[in-house]
């Protein structure tokens, strides 16, 4: 029996649940099947199956999307954050996790959530990725990978000034990341002998020295070490010309020093919806590279592009690791 | 009498030669038509007119590439860098300026040089847009665009270390940027109400200045500026969404605050090959927006495709200027 993926609700004020529905529209002939843990009462136009186990999950698909219900205690308006239904947020994810940990579900697909409002009830961690490190984490700091079609990125910094993602980038951070990433390209995406494209932080990769020193003395550095480890690794490349159509056919992954330097190209392609996956955790994570979309809530105006492009790619690298034979 | 475009020759050891006899072919049927400023010596393929004038060159473009003779002292070898040629590079930009400013071009586009080989016989410019502007500037710094199908981009910083554009941003420089922008985007590309987008500096735009206090205190104060002049400017934007397919159609320019957040979406897209367009000069100006490719020199195997468009485009605006009613 093929294990289906467990879905979050994700914000209920946004479109999680608009996105599940269309997305079961999408993948209800084909697959991969999954099953939403919420609110039944939130879903329209789309046939529901209540389940009380994802084994049930996989029999229903083809007909129904199964929810497993997690009832909101709060009745939803869209756009409108409500604290009293943040608890369930939470407990969605958690669900998730535990049934992918326990071997019963493929793997966990996130909808977007809204952080302030499960800060203002004392949620402690800085995002989705860092909670989903402490549930479910391998003692390393989970790695965000963005993927859209022909194209992969790795941002070594996340959510800083890009002056303080100057001040800390340092050669064990890029090597760290690195190594995650062949690890990944490896075991999830099923690429023998990955190629990493490690971009530089300065225009031109600092031309030398002349336009900063960091690409000498901290990312060069970096790339060397991943070589002696027999990664393959090149750069520091001029981040500018390492993503035109002709040089991402020659990496599989770019590592990029800064947030805006891996999602810019991600999402200047934007084509069938990019997909965040989430490395170096114990269980299979993507999720879709949107927000909340808070502001087209409850209007059915919602793409679910990239909601189906994260189910099918959970369900992908799944099966790139069922095949793995142990070492 | 159509004004035909004046070609530099660029860096002799690049690829300058090879892409305008390339560009030659793809452009002698419809035009517009342009001649060289070069050594006639250099040019394989094609069909060579020596002219004297440039009023010479409209009647032979259809028939050969025009050539106003500048020959090389020293044999060119590809990709081998020669001082003694420098001379003539500097001499072929300094008469397409002389003609456009006489108006007897419609505008100069340049082939790519190497600024190492220049600087070796005293060249003191950082570069080729800031020779330009002592040639034919206006009195304030030239400004670079970077034009590519669906996405005009302008870096407000452009050739620091990141850490520096970070430290020389203000807000003055973003206003008088606006202000070149909106004037061009009028005059050069016949834009009635040009529509900026101005892009925050930090991830998500500092989000609220949780990530970064420049885009509350220094961004948005330019923004405001520009709005009380009359442009349509709205940001700071997150930097990454900015230039989805959706969102590019939503404006007319992105105006970016460093090198690389702008020339990564353009050379991203990067289909017909970007255009190097230069804002605030008394003459028009495009270039192809890649180098001297001197590891591909001489092997046949560079694409005209960015020289074309650049060709194209100093056509356009030059007929766009021509038609302005005087105020």
């Amino acid at each position: 029996m093929t294990l289906p993926l467990a879905l979050t609700m994700g914000e209920p004020a946004g479109i999680g649940a608009e996105i599940a529905a269309k997305a079961w529209h999408a993948l209800h002939r084909d697959g991969p099947a999954f099953f939403l843990i919420g609110d039944p009462a939130q879903l329209a136009g789309v046939p529901v199956a209540e389940i009380d186990a994802p084994e049930q999950a996989a029999a229903a698909f083809a007909t129904h999307l199964p929810v497993l219900p997690l009832r909101l205690p709060a009745p939803v308006s869209p756009g409108r954050l409500d604290p009293r239904n943040a608890p369930a947020v939470v407990a969605s994810i958690e669900q998730a996790v535990a049934f992918a940990k326990a071997g019963r579900a493929a793997g966990v697909v996130t909808n977007p959530i809204q952080k302030s409002v499960l800060t203002a009830i004392g949620f402690p961690h800085p995002g989705h990725t860092e909670f989903l490190g402490v549930l479910a984490g391998l003692g390393r700091p989970p790695v965000m990978l963005l993927a859209c079609p022909g194209l992969r990125v790795v941002p070594v910094t996340v959510h800083l000034a890009l002056r303080d993602a100057i001040t800390q980038l340092d050669t064990a951070r890029i090597v760290e990341h690195g190594q995650i990433v062949a690890e990944a390209l490896r075991r999830d995406f099923g690429i023998a002998n990955p190629r990493l494209a490690i971009a530089g932080l300065n225009p031109h990769a600092g031309e030398a020295g002349t336009m900063g020193h960091e690409d000498d003395s901290i990312v060069a550095p970096a790339i060397a070490q991943l070589v002696a480890q027999g990664i393959a690794a090149r750069g520091p490349l001029p981040a500018d010309t390492m993503f035109t159509p002709r040089a991402r056919a020659t990496y599989d992954c770019a590592l990029c020093m800064y947030h805006d330097q891996a999602l810019i190209p991600v999402k200047t392609i934007d084509m069938d919806g990019g997909v965040n996956v989430t490395l170096g955790l114990a269980i299979v994570r993507t999720s879709p590279d949107h927000g909340t979309a808070l502001d087209i809530a409850g209007q059915d105006r919602a793409d679910p592009g990239s909601l189906v492009a994260a189910l099918r790619m959970a369900a992908d690298i799944a099966a790139t690791r069922a095949k793995e034979i142990p070492a």
